[in-house]
């Protein structure tokens, strides 16, 4: 069975002279990136449309389904982000209500203020001691459906999330389907979840409604690549396939589509020799560090996806960023993200030994030149503290706002998001309450230098950079 | 200065190692793709951010900014789709009201559909005689705005059309800035306008508030890549900046936007040279057809856009499918569209000789095989009527629909989009009254084997194909 990219190969050998998009005519003479344009057409004829699909994407999009094994999967070629907005416009109807996890991904905020959504939170869940997000069990649920005054449009978690750790996703999806209630997981992270074992399973088999995958973070396509899956009668398909119209580009690009399809078929092909090697890897990571005092890798007992690499500074000698920077700068080792008290590595089944070993190397030796081994007393760096809610995000968002410094925005209420990036999970929502903990947390990023966003220098220039003159946005106040 | 890809090949070409996505970890050997995994990365340092850009992104961006001459310029990763529906969200407030031209592409019907618009139409003007729709000037624009009870929140119109007809963007937007109101030009089929002498002005010189550019359309980049230019103080900026931030991925491809700034970079070097060689591709088709007695290309004089070449069939002994159909088979030309009584093809400046000129000889030696030389008595194809509205797009659409047989469904509300594909343009909007007319344009573009969505086959498999057995999508009657 031909791919997408062997037709469009074969399609750039055959003598069809273009007198159609794109502009540069498969002519490599207009450009460096000679390999991309030559498979960059537009949805000419045998070449089918991704927004009604019946020729060679239909059948690209049975092979990825019939991998993953939902009912329907569809190709997203604007990522995760138009997947969420799709699964949450399709699931749940303007003005309805979620019931989700605060450590979503801020597409999900996006889609709740673009439909008018009421957000329940289930209770915040973290692991203090590295101060991420907990993954949820069946039980927590079912309490806080139970708790609800009335039902929701949907329950919408994320699975695993950026630092790997997972929730019982099968638990969560049969108390959901009790009360005929579909479960969204974003699932952007797990896309090679379920390829092996030593690798947990995937959120598609463990029963959940709409299932969002990246296919670029840790399977080999294309930045800006995904998947959604669907699968039972409680979402409507013919509407989540409305949105997906809706929310993606009506010039949908053959270069990434056929990459969506060469990273299915490498899949197919290879899956094991994959899986092998990404464990493989690991193994080396975490038995090479195995007397490491100061420098922790966080085992996958804890965060349960092999491929995410959590180094943990157990003393708080180095904070995560010292860290990062010193992975880069002295390894030329470049890092996902850093965290107060941590630097996160992705590694999958097409990372190179020579990488590998570099990595294990650049953390014994860090280890060896830390002095204290001593647990910080606290034991931990973020508090599970967030917010509370005096406002609807859709009704805080387009409220007339004001810039405040930030010693004087106490008990403002939030006109804007304040994002931490990477992983892009907002750390105040339009409609919460500025509290002194989040002004705590601000501080604490912009000292360590890490990438906030929603925070500006104030507007007298004299004052720029001074963290006590930084403005946040509020809802103004009459 | 050095552009995004430079900057990625030096990456490549450095000893960093990515312990961070994409999965693919630019390793070659897991895809035929190379050229484009070598430049795939994701936000890591000194890469910058799309959606709060402070280094080469925004250094990107004011290249293109300067090159258009507008206050801002966005890149755009999810095509002008992601540019229609934010420009529409940030000028029009949530239940607001619009001032459009019904030959809109559906990604403002999509918007309305958010944002839950009422639509007013601008009145619906086609050039009969090919059955497509036209330009607009001034007067016709000030006299639907006085016409209008309210004034509307933003004035919606394209230009160029799809096949290449201007409006008086300058005159329009004059008459609405006189009253306030913005004017967003999808010029998505005109990125290339202003560009030089003999091609039509910009829409961003011509003073619309917000102009969206597809780069691919006409110019050297890769499908799916887009510019939208704001500017003047009519549109909130920030605003603007949100909805770009909600309806694109937080995960955007560096290859899509190496190859808009790429385009930037080839327009600011060779941009004379694009423009010289565009019009003399023109003028050898236009000069070597002029003795064409039954197949002809309409000229520059009506339909501005050089780089649109419609080739019309006088007589209407050919359908415009046929014409496409033997030039796609008999000569391996492979054309944009076949309308009703035309072909569509589109040129640029990155053609080659042997392409135009291949072209040029098909139109000479099938204006020969045809008979008839005079023009059909109607003079026409399509009449420009257009259904009746009897709800607002935003509430049909949501409401419960049933299928209903093609010949039984006059008169019944329409529950969805009829669009004929391309350009896109829907024939019916959810909330227009179904009616003869309609169908007969339907059955047409059936009989034709024209690329019409919306249209099912009956549930009963032994009608299938028969045309008066097609179904139609209609709100369910109580």
């Amino acid at each position: 069975m031909p791919d997408i990219y062997q037709e469009l190969v074969k399609l750039s050998e055959s003598d069809m002279y273009p007198l159609h998009m794109p502009g540069h005519k498969r002519n490599l003479e207009s450009t460096p990136l000679k390999g991309a344009f030559r498979c960059d057409i537009t949805e000419i004829d045998d070449f089918d449309n991704l927004h009604d699909e019946s020729g060679i994407i239909l059948e690209a999009e049975k092979r990825a389904n019939d991998f993953y094994g939902a009912d329907e999967t569809y190709f997203l070629v604007n990522g995760s982000t138009s997947g969420v907005l799709s699964a949450v416009s399709a699931a749940v109807p303007d003005g309805g209500m979620v019931l989700a996890a605060r450590g979503s991904h801020k597409s999900f905020y996006n889609a709740a203020y673009l439909r008018h959504l009421d957000i329940e939170y289930l209770p915040v869940k973290m692991i203090d001691k590295y101060g991420i997000f907990d993954g949820y069990n069946a039980g927590e649920v079912k309490t806080a459906l139970d708790d609800l005054k009335r039902k929701p449009d949907a329950v919408f978690i994320t699975s695993p999330t950026y630092e790997g750790k997972c929730s019982d996703v099968e638990g969560i999806a049969k108390i959901c389907h009790e009360k005929k209630i579909p479960l969204i997981v974003d699932a952007a992270h797990g896309a090679h979840f379920g390829l092996g074992e030593g690798i947990p399973e995937s959120a598609v088999k463990a029963g959940a409604d709409i299932v969002i995958h990246s296919l670029h973070k840790t399977l080999p396509s294309m930045t800006q690549t995904a998947l959604i899956h669907v699968q039972g009668d409680i979402v409507s398909k013919a509407l989540l396939k409305r949105f997906l119209r809706i929310y993606q580009s009506s010039s949908p690009s053959y270069v990434l589509m056929a990459s969506i399809d060469l990273c299915i078929k490498e899949l197919l092909e290879n899956k094991d020799l994959y899986v092998r090697k990404l464990l493989e890897f690991r193994k080396r990571l975490d038995q090479g560090t195995k007397d490491c005092k100061k420098v922790r890798i966080i085992g996958t007992n804890e965060l349960e996806d092999p491929s995410k690499v959590l180094v943990f500074v157990d003393s708080g000698e180095m904070t995560g960023h010292e860290l990062y920077d010193i992975l880069r700068e002295e390894y030329g080792l470049q890092l996902e993200m850093a965290g107060e008290r941590y630097a996160l590595a992705i590694i999958t089944g097409w990372d190179k030994d020579e990488g590998i070993d570099r990595f294990l190397q650049a953390i014994c030796e860090i280890d060896k030149r830390l002095k204290k081994s001593r647990p910080l007393e606290s034991d931990g760096a973020v508090k599970s503290l967030f917010p509370k809610r005096e406002m609807p995000l859709y009704k805080a968002w387009d409220m007339e706002t004001e810039a405040v410094e930030l010693d004087k925005a106490i008990g403002r209420i939030s006109g804007d998001f304040v994002n931490l990036y990477p992983p892009g999970i907002p750390m105040i929502v339009p409609g919460e309450v500025i509290d002194e903990h989040l002004l705590d947390q601000i501080r604490g990023c912009i000292e360590q230098g890490l990438n906030i966003q929603g925070i500006s220098d104030a507007k007298t220039t004299e004052n720029k950079g001074i963290i006590g003159k930084r403005e946040i946005i509020c809802v103004k106040q009459k």
